[in-house]
């Protein structure tokens, strides 16, 4: 069965829509496929042999797993992988991870943009020393499940032979841990002037517009208004990346601006608005906790609807027009074009369906993971939050479940055994957590939104909730911690522990909470 | 007497060629005047009010110093400025200042971009805190002598009311410290295809550049010939900055690239092209020195002049075509379209002129210092070397004169009094440094070329060079130094210190180096 044609040819035939960028893309930019539909087209179109490749291994040679994606969910498992068993091919746009928890803390540089991305290579050093292993940066745009087959493109030219520089790569074990892409509900005007928050890329742009635009208000002859509309900071959706990035950001002007912007600081405001309830998926407690500290901390909270948004506006449903400089988009994430144009099984929610193993059903030596997969209808399992903690477990499973198959010579496509696959995922929630600005967190210990148990909102939440995020970052790390890596303020946020709880509390805190999040 | 008409008549008229970029531009795209000349123009055009600004001051207001420039002139003047005297609006498309001479270690991550930066509003705090003193992220385009006024454009419309947003500011004295640019002598694609190293944000796409080709060559069906072109590393010009530039370059691959891209480590190859001799300034032993060394350090130096620069190679006067995947060019700096546009006396090499005391003579209250000044031929002085050392000498000389005629009462517009100027600026050339890689420079104390005098090579040089810049960067600072701040490896650096020539070593150096360029 070879699927998703349209998509491809639709996508080889608006040549050059990829990589058209100038240094390195971060984001890919899935392009959908265009009206234009080839029904009769020649399947031996990549086999021409200016679309190189990495053909089918040969009996003998390690079996050669494709993972599509630099994820939680897929470096985690790429972490983990048997290399003496697997060869692995990492097909990103991106060449790091991202730890996205700790992106908003960067964009007013409470956190350097370094501390929260790591090298893939570093992650998996097969990518890069082992000979038939590597990590491509380009985007998968279909494939083959039929001669187990992925196409790439290059995520820039670069002045390559062909353009756009494209390639196939023969698959054992396809692993699809793409992600997901912002949700904008069709919403006019989003895509053109928001800004969302999911690359480092996103977060240094947010920051040189916030620093762009107190520049721009201290020009002479700006007005009143005008300078009000500029330092007006807007974040759609309260969720908790929406609930961080507001409490960061009003932290960061009643911290620097002030001090360092004095003729506009009065002009800078920041506000969330959400359609319903911030952090919904919270006890109610904590849900009143983290409205208070927001509004002490001068985020104004609005309730609303967007309708439409302009460059320098937003209308809201009921007609509210909202002026602003900065435009953030945390709405909540969904499928994105690449796995939308995936002809497979399909999750409620238009992510890919998967089985309890993780696995694709109706095709052979699929797995799907992360944000871009969910549990099939028929498996009577809903489908799972777009949670780093989520993709983190899957992709330590799966990684278990291949060194598994894999000695027992299920490795090689075609080959699986189901006797050896082992127990089913199951996932155990082990709490949310939001920080809201500095030193206040919320952590809620429920296994749902509808169970009782633990929650905790404060300082002591704030530590734990850091210091969960950062042992994490570490943990990936297969570096000697090096004093000054963690914050902007070496030796300052270490010292705030040491003065309010003492050592012996965070080293309790740390471990307790690495242990419950160690996957 | 109101000058550059020309070009202000077609930079105006051009409406939209600046700021189109979005997020912060950090180099200055001068656009020359266009065909149209305009001459019969209202002279009272700045005077509506769509062209808003900062009027003369009034008397009893303190005098209004304009710099236009961050460079290491302008903030070294605006440091020392004395702010009870005078307020200082300070005009420049950059919001910082470069520590230009370690910017070559920036590209290959031996030094942290950070680390060669500093806000210019924390550099001179009034801008930022001072009622009357501001610094706006903008262009001078135009001058108006006669008037005491500079007309300037934000470097992005950030949807400001007008486009482009344009202001004019008017000047008790005017401090015109506005740089240079790279020279690139005519030739066919240099601006379109060569990377120029002297901002952030070129070291950051150079580096990203190197990354991306290390990246794309691992591509399947990548051509021999292809991994070569794309990781053939090409450095225009064997002055001090190309020097470095190679040297860091060679020193990466050796260090980091063979062991992260071990695919196509043998493929990376650096280039050094010297139309003459490279170091032409310094003393032959340390030329000699410096090949001996790049040679081993696999840099591969070449004679010749190039003559055309296509995307993928350059061809040099001889005919030799030059594949390449990264073209850096640094082959020196001449006027920038600024100052050639500007009506006033000029300097041999076209910047603009000024007398011993850094004046232009001519207008009243208008200066000139750093890469955009010269001495005037009538002056009997050499035009000096374009260099930080000089621009920095010049910024003290002049915020020392303008402390004493303010003092004097001298502040005001049309109130100078050559009685109170002092003694004219004398430049003691204290020598050259270049570094040529990791741990090898050279040290140059002759007072000129022809002069005998000092000279080093090797280690000891190389600590001298970093640590006479690193102590300038760090007197540069109002903050405490911080563990980490100086390094990629905190620590690394200075145990190379303490383990080869102990603390007391080193503290000589750093003291006698930054006595000697103590400005």
């Amino acid at each position: 069965m070879a699927f998703s044609r349209v998509a491809r040819s639709g996508l080889r035939r608006t040549g050059g829509t990829f990589g058209k960028q100038k240094g390195i893309r971060v984001t890919p930019q899935y392009q959908s496929a265009t009206a234009e539909r080839i029904v009769e087209e020649s399947e031996s179109e990549f086999d021409e042999p200016r679309y190189p490749g990495l053909e089918a291994t040969k009996p003998g040679e390690k079996p050669r797993v494709v993972v599509l994606g630099t994820g939680w969910a897929a470096c985690r498992f790429m972490k983990g992988l048997d290399t003496r068993i697997y060869d692995i091919v990492c097909v990103s746009p991106r060449n790091h991870m991202v730890f996205t928890p700790l992106l908003a803390s960067t964009c007013v540089g409470t956190l350097e943009f370094r501390s929260v991305v790591e090298p893939v290579n570093r992650i998996q050093s097969a990518l890069a020393t082992s000979p038939n292993s590597y990590f491509y940066m380009a985007s998968c745009f279909s494939v083959d499940t039929d001669k187990h087959e992925v196409y790439c493109e290059t995520i820039s030219n670069g002045g390559l032979p062909h353009e756009p520089y494209q390639f196939k790569v023969a698959y054992d074990k396809l692993v699809i841990a793409a992600g997901s892409e912002p949700l904008t509900f069709g919403i006019k005007g989003v895509q053109e002037h928001a800004f969302f928050l999911r690359e480092v890329n996103h977060a240094q742009e947010i920051r040189k517009k916030l620093l762009l635009n107190l520049m721009l208000s201290e020009n002479p002859g700006i007005s009143e208004e005008e300078k009000k509309r500029l330092l007006h900071c807007v974040v759609i959706g309260g969720g908790p990346t929406g609930v961080e990035f507001s409490g960061e950001l009003s932290d960061f002007i009643m911290r620097d601006v002030r001090d360092r912007y004095t003729h506009v600081k009065d002009y800078v405001k920041v506000t969330l608005i959400e359609a319903n309830e911030i952090l919904s998926s919270f006890d109610v407690s904590l849900r009143q906790y983290a409205t208070n500290h927001l509004t002490k901390s001068g985020v104004g909270l609005m309730r609303g609807v967007v309708k439409e948004v302009h460059p320098k506006n937003i209308v809201l449903n009921d007609g509210t027009n909202v002026p602003y400089g900065l435009l953030v988009w945390s709405t909540g994430v969904g499928p994105s074009q690449f796995v939308k144009s995936l002809d497979l099984p399909k999750a409620p929610g238009g992510r890919i369906g998967i089985d309890e193993w993780l696995r694709v059903p109706s095709v052979e030596d699929v797995f799907a993971l992360g944000d871009c997969a969910g549990f099939l209808e028929n498996s009577g399992r809903p489908v799972l939050p777009a949670l780093a903690q989520v993709a983190e477990r899957q992709g330590k499973y799966l990684l278990e479940l291949f060194n598994r198959i894999g000695k027992h010579d299920g490795g090689k496509a075609f080959s699986a055994k189901d006797s050896v696959l082992g127990d089913p995922f199951v996932y155990k929630h082990l709490g949310s957590m939001a920080s809201v600005g500095r030193y206040k967190a919320l952590v809620d210990l429920r296994q749902s939104k509808d169970a009782k148990g633990l929650s905790h909102a404060g300082f002591v939440s704030w530590l734990i909730w850091r210091s969960a995020y950062l042992t994490r970052v570490i943990s990936w790390r297969n570096r000697v911690l090096r004093g000054g890596e963690l914050g902007n303020h070496p030796g300052f946020w270490q010292r705030q522990f040491q003065d309010r709880i003492g050592w012996d509390g965070i080293r309790w805190f740390t471990q307790n909470m690495s242990q419950q999040w160690r996957c």
